[in-house]
């Protein structure tokens, strides 16, 4: 049994892959198209399945659209946990985060606009959201604090920082393009230098000019 | 006719005056419940008039979302217009154009949360609305690309410096509060400020740690 479980995966893990492939497809439909527009027929097409091996992983459109904003906010909290475990500065910590954040959004969560369709949520699964989005952003106002404590950040509303900091995050979605000039790694590393110059207290004299050739 | 004229609005200025009124309640409409929960009849009741009146000015809820995108580029455009008359440098010019368009969007148009329903457009209308928005980034980029130039700004990639303004300036929809504690002068004056020290060539030392007593 051990022998099998370390090269074949288990049927959670199965499970799990298979569950994560349908809510990148998901995702990648809501973001080109807007929630109500996409279809189920078209996320089991892309993926090869039928909509009732669809239904086994969601029972609905609306617990896509929920688990892919839960998913979005369990990277940002990911991101937030190995930046602490990092250590340094807490202007570090906040760029650390962002720029794992922004990473695994583009990368994983096919840019995840689904963000923006927060109306389409139902009203239960909104509530819910609202409140692990708060802990999110009130973890990222105590970072800003914290660098502005250490001198590391700018004196600065860290309330308005983490509202202005997570649109140009989140507006990622309505311009990226995965098969455009910029990489995900190029974005997220350009982004978080231009939001961290936008508050630290040691901003960069130049940035690059062109981000197709920075990384 | 001209002393009429001079006190009684004409029925040109009537008719342009309740299309905004009626403009400004969709973009609030839309803003809380998003395009498709919005009803045509919610809206007609906010203003205490008839869906059929309502008709007269818009054919239909497609064309109030249309002509929200329009007028918030309008606004843009407007907000361009005035800084290039007032002068100065790119990097002026720029924080001149970004305070008027935040401004009007968040007094004039609720807002505007409906520039993240671009989704909801009809084909035609989107394909039309990319054309204008493009310009119109466009001419923030050469702003840009004019204050590297000329020194107020800090050299820079103009394409992605100008999608992250825009960015956190379009989310202010998701979390500007019109009967909260920050004021549509403070906020855009505020947010301003803090993209103007991300891509400023002097980038100031501290900023207000309280918008509420910013302005």
């Amino acid at each position: 049994m051990t022998a099998w479980s370390a090269v074949v995966p288990s049927r959670d893990e199965l499970h799990e892959a298979k569950r994560v492939a349908l809510l990148r497809e998901a995702a990648s439909a809501f973001t080109r198209k807007g929630f109500h527009a996409a279809s189920l027929d078209d996320i089991a097409q892309k993926l090869g399945v039928t909509k009732a091996a669809l239904y086994h992983y969601f029972p609905s459109k609306h617990a896509l659209l929920r688990e892919c904003f839960a998913r979005a906010l369990e990277v940002g909290f990911q991101g937030l946990a190995r930046a602490r475990a990092q250590g340094g500065s807490g202007r570090e910590k906040l760029n650390n985060t962002l720029r794992f954040y922004l990473h695994e959004m583009i990368d994983e969560l096919s840019c995840c606009v689904v963000l923006t369709e927060e109306n389409a949520l139902l009203p239960d699964d909104y509530v819910d959201l609202l409140k692990v989005r708060d802990r999110f952003e009130r973890a990222l106002r105590d970072l800003i604090r914290e660098g502005i404590a250490d001198g590391s950040i700018v004196p600065c509303d860290p309330k308005l920082a983490v509202f202005t900091i997570l649109g140009a995050i989140h507006w990622v979605s309505k311009w990226f393009n995965q098969s455009g000039a910029w990489s995900a790694d190029a974005v997220s590393t350009a982004l978080t230098d231009l939001l961290d110059r936008m508050v630290s207290a040691t901003p960069v004299a130049a940035l690059p000019t062109d981000i197709r050739t920075a990384t």
